[in-house]
């Protein structure tokens, strides 16, 4: 009973701490809610470039309801002090927390196991794992720049159903329907950029920004994956997939097209898969997928495993990622 | 919740209808339940060759248990007498069954609304509509025959991620896993035949069987579409797909490859896509259509509707039915 409570509340920062997704970097983003006697006292989260932390956030809006209280956090509270902040982990000891509930570990090894240490060491019950795999999923982009030394990656598709983008002639408008595209919108305003091919910069580069309302802010840096040519303004040139380490921000939506698609697939570069699918046969059109190096059929299976799955209008939104056998590539 | 009542009643003759699709032409595959305070007394689905009909197998099952019984019935009970057997419009009132409830009209000309006269001249009540739109899905194939002159058609396509049925070399085993592959043989056995073009024909032919245990004897007859040469030994020819309505039978799973799927679709002799997926990326593979005819992606819009969906071990199968805007072929 105790601990479908805490996996309950952990949802509740969780779901925060998707707020700035895209926007935190270098920072996790951290999601935390502090609970005493059954009702929220405070709420935070990881704020657009990286501070306030999200435990910060929620104990200066508890103030003295703090006392007591549980706090769920995401990730380990922090255990190294830095100009632009205290350590979270000497906040909580500060606030008379009683109980923090964590998620996952902190990688980072300025804290790794130190915060939950300072805590226990102040006499705070500490419980680490509630919620691991979601955290690891809501959190992927600090994990994966601390693990692999890259953004996450997402590669988005929107196909008919016979697995195409475009009819033969290049007519791409539209496939997908307009509650699918506004979902692809809201995707671009959680990374932190897009990169696309040549091929799909001649045609779309004007596009490539969010247009939902409130969120035109939210549009995220533009990169450009070709192997020669400058910069076209305001552009980041990235000569190859591999290059991704070099970029800032820890979330890289790759948007097309099959060229691009397939290279990084090829290059072992592909974390997620966004497939949108529209109930439509095109038939000998542009495939969505260029050559991604497979050489037997046999390699092809349990690279990738459905996380999620909704209709979009009469669309069908399926989320993958990384299954058992897919190859990780790192920075390089 | 006498009208539920009705609803699950004819649900169970739905269910007895599908026992024998795909082997009852010329004749309707018809379910039918008799009901007697709240308690089945019979059963009868039209059998294999199309006699006895469902009615009179039920009417058999339930002796004098049908007097004062409510028979559900998928189809209009017929009203022509043939050298095969009596009207069961006729058996129904010898029986003593007190209501029919039906849910379509027979289009057959000898019946279309006689069958319906004749019970309620003999003081039958009787309801008409009942799972009506569930009828027509389950007997399309008569249907389909009645309406248009020729069977109802499958597509049925098994593609990966990015939409291809095999690697560019043409390696093809296995895209989908064995549940799919048992699930597509089971829908072999619902079908009067199957149709697959030379490319297919070549490399597949010793295989268009249905492999599952206790139905081998149900493998349905095999056609090839192909403009040129002859019929291979216990196959028939097609020299196009408008020559589908010449096959007996009111039941054709077209099974590839995309050249035949493409061909289908162009002349608007597609009812209804059977699309297995498999959570595989191929990339640069063959896709599964080639050119339908399409003209503009506006056109494509609106002709199919997903029907049901169903996970099949990791893979994923999609049925899909004509839509609104679907241009239907009859035969020519």
């Amino acid at each position: 009973m105790l601990r479908d409570e805490d996996a309950r509340w952990m949802d509740v920062a969780l779901a925060l701490s998707g707020r700035t997704r895209g926007r935190t970097a270098p920072n996790p983003n951290v999601g935390c809610v502090l609970v005493a006697g059954g009702r929220v006292v405070g709420r935070g989260w990881t704020q657009a470039g990286g501070r306030p932390h999200a435990e910060a956030m929620a104990l200066a809006e508890a103030g003295d309801g703090a006392c007591g209280a549980t706090a769920y956090v995401t990730l380990e509270p922090c255990a190294h002090r830095s100009p632009r902040g205290p350590a979270c982990s000497d906040l909580l000891v500060a606030s008379g927390i009683a109980r923090v509930v964590a998620a996952i570990e902190d990688p980072d090894p300025r804290t790794a196991g130190q915060g939950f240490a300072r805590l226990r060491d102040a006499g705070i019950a500490v419980t680490v794992g509630t919620g691991a795999d979601a955290a690891r999923r809501a959190m992927a982009g600090f994990l994966t720049r601390q693990a692999l030394g890259r953004p996450v990656v997402t590669l988005k598709l929107a196909t008919s159903l016979d697995g195409c983008i475009a009819r033969a002639d290049g007519e791409s408008r539209w496939i997908t329907g307009a509650e699918s595209r506004a979902h692809a919108h809201l995707e671009r305003a959680r990374h932190d950029a897009i990169l696309v091919g040549r091929g799909t910069f001649a045609t779309d580069a004007p596009r490539l920004d969010v247009r939902l309302p409130g969120l035109e802010a939210r549009s995220p840096a533009r990169v450009l994956l070709s192997a020669t040519g400058s910069a076209p303004d305001g552009w980041t040139v990235l000569a190859a997939p591999e290059a991704i380490a070099t970029l800032p921000g820890d979330h890289l939506l790759v948007e097309g097209g099959a060229r691009t698609a397939a290279a990084f697939l090829r290059a072992g570069l592909v974390d997620r898969l966004l497939l949108y699918r529209a109930p439509i046969l095109i038939g000998g059109g542009v495939p969505a997928l260029g050559d991604i190096g497979l050489h037997r059929l046999a390699e092809a299976h349990g690279r990738w495993q459905m996380v999620d799955a909704r209709a979009l209008g009469s669309d069908r939104l399926e989320v993958y990622e990384r299954g058992p056998c897919s190859p990780v590539s790192s920075a390089i």
